[in-house]
């Protein structure tokens, strides 16, 4: 498959999707979805939200989410040939958890500083260094539909969201 | 309380002695625990193994087992004042985790290169440069009991471990 400035679009919004339901449930302004083309279709192996708050857990990123979703649902901890969509640019326990699940390419739209900017206590360590320092061989696609993970974060501070 | 070498020995062993339980059920070579003191004691509140292969989960390393366990046993996101045991030097996956859960001290035994060594697809970034880099404060104590924990690296070799 080809990738097009389209074929990003409807697994951002699902993701984009899954961040709105996660603040409409009092969470963090997370989300995203792995996907992988299976007989030339878009297979969702998992579409989630951040759960720190709801779960008290503080590993419970919408990336960690997503991939336990995945691996259960693919029946594997690895996922190669599988995209991870998400709303913000993973930070490095996400970026090193889809090291892990072998997934293949990172897609994101926020990123590490918006989030900063918005209160969260990110290390700054952005996903270029992560994969020069650490060796890792995952494609990264940046900016894709920030302006839209932007404009969550602030619904989600206008409902008083508070950051950690 | 002050440190002295035996400080540290007897949660370290039981870091250990969760990752002998883990090899037993089979699972990889990795245990942890998280320790606070409360009231001049020690409050063990999550001693746990690697779970990767056991719930078919990428994320379920020792000690991402261990912070799950210790934010819903202490019914909070963060951990201040605790300390966690780890038997190998954590992955950027584990070191943010620790980062995010507000733990304020590592201790651990066998180093990232040492698993590598055995197999396993490391990120090749040391907690050391995870700190400079991400500008964490967490205080680092490494090589305590490491010839015990590579040990333990060889019986799950000999009893046939696969790494991943």
């Amino acid at each position: 498959m080809t990738d097009t400035p389209d074929t990003h679009t409807p697994h951002m919004q699902r993701a984009l999707a899954a961040c709105r339901r996660g603040i409409e449930r009092g969470q963090s302004p997370f989300g995203a979805c792995i996907v992988r083309i299976e007989n030339d279709k878009p297979n969702i192996l998992a579409d989630t939200h951040n759960h720190v708050r709801l779960n008290t857990d503080a590993t419970a990123h919408a990336e960690v989410m997503a991939i336990r979703d995945a691996c259960r649902s693919a029946k594997s901890i690895h996922l190669p040939g599988a995209t991870i969509y998400t709303t913000t640019e993973p930070c490095p326990m996400c970026f090193t958890a889809i090291h892990w699940a072998r997934i293949d390419r990172i897609v994101y739209a926020a990123r590490i500083e918006d989030a900063q900017r918005f209160g969260f206590n990110e290390l700054t360590i952005s996903n270029t260094t992560m994969k020069r320092e650490g060796g890792a061989r995952v494609e990264l696609i940046a900016d894709v539909m920030r302006d839209e993970a932007v404009a969550l974060f602030e619904l989600w501070q206008k409902r008083g969201g508070v950051a950690y």
